[in-house]
Formats: structure tokens, sequence, C-alpha cells
């Protein structure tokens, strides 16, 4: 059976200053709007790939949203769970490169349509026709988001789905109340953790990367998946660890590549791949993200991820 | 005695696209953030004239909101009305001309951080400061913002100041619940009256321009002074009508023009200078204001009003 993968979460669209520099203090030249919002970049991905994925989000009834709700039908999204909501504003993130490759962001997220995102009819049925959730921390930091992503993992969990989880915290945002309680919720329910870099510690008392992937493993997380960016990633379950590099490509814009990732290792980890495989394709998926300005403009197809492999490794 | 002007409403900040086209369906290139809200504009221009400005508004603590408070600051104007909200955004628009002159936005204004104005100490200061009023008609449709400006209005006409009224109006939002009785309200105590052209016609059943100016007059309001963008200007009292063609300039953006004209009839106005005088230094303005990209980019200071007059006439 083919299984349909699930996503709650923030659709933005994404403003980019082409200079680098330190933020928006003066006009500058810029390029947008993209689509974006991870979530939205995650199940981009996954659709690309020919898997079965809808989003339950909510946008605007303006061009920011009709460009997201094109961009990911095109992809192959179910966007039936995207509420277009009269009035509002579909969010936003203007990001600008600093000289040191560090990001300055000016965001319009919790206040923007995608600041809550209730359940409608049309969410409820994809609870019922889903087979897989994939959960990122920043659904869990907006009280308008969270209630409608413990539902969805509840009723998906129920008929026996699975969960992938993606904290992707910025660390400004762990003070958030009541963020802790929904990271340890979600987390007790995950099947595959795809953390990046640092967030690995997030949930354990270890300090060193293997002890706290046993630590977690141990509480009952089937698989691991660690993103470490430019220096490569690691699979870990119980009495397996793979590891890969990155591969060599010229980096032009980072943003998207982890949830570039994380949709290709999803799609093939629920396809009954081989983890060596998940990894080796979702490895190739973030270094072709990185290569293309935009942050959801770097999502690829199998056909593009066979070429970049062949290239990069030939 | 110098008078010095309050304005309340919304301060944004406005992304240009560079290119002509059908709004943001598409990525594209862009430039901003530049300092805007028409209120904004309109009391930078005031302020540039060395005329005391204030306004009472809010920004989020953000980037945009800092570029904002720094350039009302540096044209003189009093920021101490401007909240910073955390947590909150900055409001923006978006906004794109297309081959025919007619421009496509994207707004984020109602849920930004100026969508709610609250009194605070600071405003409330301001309101037994200042000696005249420039209401914007999009104050009024805004819920949150609506009682502050009655407030500001109720508080410095009960002190014998003056107030100039700008209707302002998209006709899109002339539907908004409240907006007809609240733009009734300011009418009635209107002693400048600033319509940009079928504006004229809001409040009146004349279908003719010198019958809908005589009708106003006849209700009270003292002076109107009716923007005709590049087809110039008029200014009716009871008993005199002074024309004013537009100034020969190359346009390159007409945002912003209404304001800068506004905020310099006002200076002028104020001051006590002839009615005149100040058409003429409102007309320089408007014209400067259409030479310089950029909404609040083309406010002008009187030697720079002067020199357009002598370039322009000479």
């Amino acid at each position: 059976m083919v299984k349909k993968v699930l996503t709650v979460g923030e659709i933005l669209v994404e403003i980019v200053a082409t200079t680098r520099g330190d933020g928006f203090l003066e006009p500058q030249p810029l390029v947008g709007p993209f689509p974006s919002g991870a979530p939205a970049i995650f199940i981009d991905q996954v659709g690309k790939l020919g898997t079965p994925a809808a989003i339950v989000s909510r946008v605007g009834a303006d061009d920011f949203g009709a460009l997201n709700i094109e961009r990911l039908t095109a992809d192959g999204v179910d966007v039936s769970g995207v509420e277009v909501a009269t009035g509002e504003t579909t969010g936003s993130a203007f990001v600008r490169y600093r000289n040191d490759g560090s990001r300055k962001f000016v965001f319009n997220i919790a206040h923007s349509a995608c600041g809550t995102v209730p359940i409608t009819p049309a969410a409820d049925a994809l609870f019922d026709s889903c087979d897989h959730l994939h959960i990122m921390g920043t659904a869990l930091s907006s009280p308008g988001l969270k209630d409608t992503a413990l539902a969805a993992l509840a009723r998906i969990k129920a008929r026996g789905g699975t969960l992938s989880f993606d904290p992707n915290l910025r660390p400004e945002i762990l003070g958030t109340p009541g963020l802790r309680a929904a990271l340890d919720e979600v987390l007790a329910q995950t099947d595959l953790f795809l953390p990046s870099g640092e967030e690995l510690f997030l949930f354990t008392d270890a300090s060193e990367p293997d002890a706290a992937a046993d630590e977690l493993l141990g509480r009952g997380i089937g698989e691991i998946v660690i993103k470490n960016g430019s220096r490569g990633a690691r699979y870990v379950s119980a009495g397996r660890k793979l590891d890969v590099a990155a591969l060599s490509v010229e980096e032009l814009d980072p943003t998207g590549a982890g949830d570039s990732f994380g949709g290709t290792f999803v799609s093939f980890w629920l396809s009954g791949a081989d983890p060596e495989a998940a990894l080796h394709y979702a490895n190739a998926a973030g270094a072709r993200a990185v290569t293309v300005l935009g942050p959801m403009e770097g999502t690829s197809t199998r056909a593009e991820l066979d070429a970049l492999c062949r290239r990069t490794e030939g």
C-alpha cells in the first residue's frame, strides 16, 4: 500500500536580500516572493518524489497564498487542507545573509494567516486519509497551530500511522510557554527523529552524540537521522549506524536544505527502502537544495537526484 | 505661537517590484524596505519643513520598525507616541505597477503591529501638547485605530485645535463596518478637507465638483483642497477659488505624492501663509515626490521645494 504523508504547519513567502549585510535597516535589492515555510518545503519535496502528500495550513486571499498553492499543487501536493483566509495576510520571512554566512530574519508568522490553523472539515478528512505525519517544532511553538498538529497526531497514530519529527527550532523560540510539554508529547510518539546538529541534545542528558542517540533509542524512538549540513548526516537505529558525507557542491543558499533532506528521507523510508538508500537520496536532496536560490526552488525529482549523484560520484 | 501637528495611523514598510506586471505570483526583483504608511509620509513631510510634528502609531520590535523610527526622527518628527510591540511585526505593503500605471498591492496592516494602536501614556501626552490633528480615512477603517484617532480628535478640538482630513480611501475598504459613521463624525469637525479626485463626492449629493465643494462649505467645512494628481489642484473656501497646474516633472513613482502634498499644505496653512502660497508649495512637494522611487523618499525640505520651483518655472 502506498502511504500518504501529512504535515501541519506554516506556509510563508520568503523575500531574500541579494546583498550581504546586517539586516533590513535600509532599502536594498531583494528578490521574491519565493514559496516557503519549512513544512511546506518538506511536503513539496515529498510530493515531487511522487509520494502522496498533503498539508494542513492557512494562507491569506492574496498573491502570496496563491503562489504557494499553485507551486504545491504543481508538485503533487494535496492542498485541500489549506484554508484561504479573507482579510488576512499570508505569512512572510525576509532573510539577509551576513558576511559570515549567518542570517538575519524579519518574520511575519504568528499574526499571519498561518498563525492560527483551525481544524476545517477538509483538514479533518486528511486526518482520516493520511498514513504518516511529519511534525516540525515550529508548529508546536504556535498556540494556534499546536492543537491542530496534536489532533492530527492523535488521529493518525490511532489508525496505526507513523510519525516523523524534525525539531527545526530556532533557539529564540524555545522559551515559548507550553512548547517544551508539546515537544515532549510529540517526541514520545516519534518513530523517526530528524534533528539538525545540536537539536540531538534537546531531549537528552547526554552531551556526546552517540550517547544521546542511544538514550533516545532507549526511550522508544525507532530511528534517528542527524542532519549536520555540510558535514554530512548520520543514521542510527538499534544495532545499525550509517554515515554519509555531504556531496561536494557550491553552496548558494542553504535555506530549505534540511527540509528537502527530510522530505526525501521520509519518502524513501515510507516506501520501505533500506535506510542506506534513503540516506543517500536525502543527502543528494540536501546538496541540490543549497545550489539553488530560494527555499523551495531546490526541491528535487527522483531524476534530478539520480543525475546529481552520477555527477558528484562519477 | 508655533503649532504642533499630530497624526494617528499606520507605519509600514513598502517593498516595490522593479519590473511592471500583474502582482506577485512569481519571484521577481524587488527593492525595499522603504519607510511608508500614508500618515507616516504625511508627518515626515511636515517634520522636514521644520513644523513641529508627532505621530501616534505602533511598530514591531524589528528592523522594519527601527527603519521607520530612525527616518522619522532624522526628519524632525516626535516619535514618542510610537509604541514598539515585541512579538509583533511592523506592517508592510508590497506594490507592483502594471503596464497601465495601476498598482497591485499585498498588504499586511490589519494584523500587523499598527493594526491596533492603544492610547499609551506617551500618546495621551501628545493629545495634550499638539495643536492640530491630521486624520486619514485608513485610520478610521481599522477598529483598533479608530478609537484612538477619535480620542485624539476630541481632545485636540476641546483645546481649540484644528483638524485636517484626507479621506485617502481605497474603494475596497468603504464597506468596512462602522467606517461610514466614523467618516461622518470626522468630516463634521473638519477645518481643512483634502480629498483626492473622486473623494470630493464621498460626502455629497452633488455630482459636479463646484457644487460638491459648495455643499461641503455649506456644512461648515472652512477650506477644501482637491488633489487631482497630474491634473493639478484646486483650493476652495467661501468666496475664494484658486487653481494650480501640476509642475511638469518626469513621474517615476507616484506613491506618497498626495501625502507629501498634504503635509506641505498643512504646514504652510498652520503657519498662517496665504492659501495661494500654501498651494504653490504643496504642488511642488507633490511634484517632487513623484520623481523619487520610494513612498517617503520624496518628501522635501523648504530649500528643495524652492529649488524645484525655480527650475520648473524659470
